[in-house]
């Protein structure tokens, strides 16, 4: 079993970096810890991000907070014992159940006025996924997502039926109840900040349509009229990836969807390899890694973006591996080559049992080098071991000048988990 | 504009072929060719299935003449001028149309004892993708698809709204109709033979059931009973790859799912990198590729096969290439790692213009190398370039022995198609 030494979580410029590392790697000041030697469960790290988009000061207070909790609900799991998939989903239905993210309650409001969610998990032991798009009543769609993931795992249905990894719609609100997870009246998750926002939007959608009808009948010109209105912010996927004591990660996403969205439309956090990604290390890859995204659906659907990340982190220098894939599959990807505007986000971990670092035969260390990035104006992050007292948030913001859509910020930190041999009681 | 030459479309042991290909290509016999030299739309290949499953020898004939009837379609559309994504489409709607496809009108029922159906298609030139999942009341889901994908190619909605790529449900019908795609009442798309099945399967379920409750009240042993019952062929999803006068390819896949599956659930067919890929060749890919995949919709998205099997064809030997791809990334994926029966079947091709086999520097030609693998025991291709006075088809078998969900075959051929410079008339 793995645990955390007296050691704090540091980065990189607290503690010796490790080769790999470049000398920009971006100061993230150490966390206060409070390690608790008794406690066996206390190995494990969280990352979790609730959105890229844009975050006001006021508004940035707020999602601070939501994934302070967040981080917090996922490393009581780690402490208690849970493995990498419960942790991430824990942290996942607290950064659904804040009215503030556009996830679970809260979430935009479609065309029709009505709440559809989407959401995905996936776990790197088993590299199993499940999903669900476009759900309707169901206040923590995570819960659905998980319940696909540990029933799939069950083998199959009577009369060799292949359950199923990924359910839409009313059929996977109905799965969802016939598995004991409660239905939520929509109503309930409307919040008064997403129908004030569905108003505006709808009012806003009406004056665009007037003008063009009055003034200009070109459909083209139609089309791009407006187009940065929708850079609002409103792209606040949310999303966690955690490494458990036994060195296993995870990774999930939540989203309401683009405001006014198609009813029935699906974005990336319920595709699978878009949203998000996690691999235990194996024969072919040397680390482990996890990733989650946000940002604009299509364009992470497209782009795949969620397990192109991860496979660029099997590179030896992490922070360039992500750099060049934000760059090179990301803003610059041939998929994308008609859009002027990239947006998007990812979190991304990865985790490897360093040998030379291993203070002991008996002892051994893994290291985590975690890392966030976005095209986004900005991106709300947290962070924290579970040897922490309280998790680490973040508002990472684009360099002064960068243009949203077609530049990016990258930031990360590393932390070593060290674990000691299990003595019997 | 590229055109055929009066070389018919030659497979591989009928024509020198070229270096990369092995000598153990395997022999198709080549067409009656009947070119119309007056008819500049003369170029381009379609490359059409009818399901990776089992095919017994009476099935086998109805589904020669739907692969047939596709590709002439298709090929009617290149002929016109179409370009890929428009004559795939058309070759998708005639497999989409016959009672006996698992797919629009024909397609297996769902658990409710209704109709859900999921397509998608890809454009190799502009990179999109189009995919709706679980609708009902569509008789030719590929239409929407293909309509998504055209609606995206137009740019923003208005108030800077993103164009949907993805659309399922309820939601996607109801787009479909307001674009014009007409409905079809869901009892005029279920056939004598899909109720009988359904009817069928659903005793089947019953019985399994009852045993279960009967005589062993164990969950996991309940689990595995009956488990090769779903090989009974009813995999049959549909596909079609299509090269066109100008170099471009498109992909594209339509299927009714797994019979008895639970509502909602959403199979690759619709899973971006899953059911179908399409890629123009570019600075970084010699070869433009397209895939059709089919199978067990669940190993299909686990292992993303189409994305997988487009980029091993990159490598120089296309046959090598596409047999590695479905041993390592298919039948031995460490995602699929606890399955012990991977059942699936796809259809590639690539092409590039060789410049040590133009004929002159004003005639050129392209290379187009087209295969098929599945490790079910049958798998149903039809194939014609557009010179071609008629298809050929082909059910090609498993080796006597091999056993089906651990082997796999891999058949193919190769066509030349020779540009002459256009003369205005």
């Amino acid at each position: 079993m793995w645990r955390v030494m007296e050691t704090p979580l540091n980065c990189a410029e607290e503690q010796q970096p490790p080769p790999a590392f470049p000398a920009s790697w971006s100061t993230v000041t150490p966390q206060e810890s409070t390690p608790d030697r008794n406690d066996k469960g206390n190995v494990g790290f969280v990352l979790v991000h609730a959105g890229a988009g844009y975050h006001s000061e006021s508004k940035a207070k707020e999602y601070k907070h939501v994934c302070k909790r967040a981080c917090q609900r996922a490393v009581d799991r780690l402490k208690a014992g849970a493995l990498a998939v419960d942790a991430v989903t824990a942290a996942l239905v607290e950064l659904e159940d804040s009215p503030f993210t556009n996830a679970g309650m809260g979430s935009n409001l479609n065309l029709s006025g009505e709440i559809e969610c989407d959401a995905s998990i996936m776990d790197g032991k088993s590299l199993r996924y499940g999903a669900v798009g476009a759900v309707s009543g169901i206040n923590n769609p995570v819960l659905v997502a998980n319940r696909l993931l540990s029933e799939a795992q069950k083998g199959k249905l009577s009369a060799g039926r292949i359950p199923p990894c990924f359910l839409v719609g009313r059929g996977a609100h109905d799965w969802a109840v016939n598995h004991g997870i409660p239905p939520c009246p929509s109503e309930k998750m409307a919040t008064k900040f997403s129908l004030s926002a569905y108003k505006r939007n709808k009012h806003k959608m009406e004056l665009a349509e007037k003008v063009d009808t009055g003034f200009n009948h070109h459909s083209k010109k139609r089309r791009q009229a407006s187009e940065t209105e929708n850079g609002s912010g409103l792209l606040d996927t949310v999303g966690a990836i955690v490494v458990d004591r036994e060195g296993n990660v995870a990774a999930a996403v939540s989203s309401g969807g683009l405001a006014m969205k198609h009813p029935g439309r699906v974005g990336q956090a319920a595709h699978h390899g878009c949203g998000c990604w996690a691999e235990n290390t194996s024969t072919l890859n040397p680390y482990s890694t996890a990733v989650s995204t946000s940002g604009c659906g299509e364009h992470l659907i497209r782009t795949m973006l969620a397990r192109e990340c991860s496979s660029a982190m099997q590179c030896e220098d992490a922070h360039q591996a992500l750099l060049e894939a934000m760059q090179n599959k990301f803003i610059s990807s041939p998929f994308l080559a008609s859009e002027d505007c990239v947006l998007g986000g990812v979190i991304v971990l990865r985790c490897c049992r360093c040998s030379d670092a291993q203070p002991s035969p008996d002892i051994q260390a893994i290291l985590v080098e975690f890392l966030w990035s976005h095209t986004t104006e900005s991106m709300c992050v947290g962070y924290m071991s579970a040897q922490d007292g309280k998790a680490k948030t973040h508002i990472s913001r684009l360099p002064p000048g960068a243009v949203a859509g077609q530049s990016l910020a990258i930031e990360g930190g590393v932390c070593r988990l060290v674990n000691t041999p299990t003595t019997v009681d």
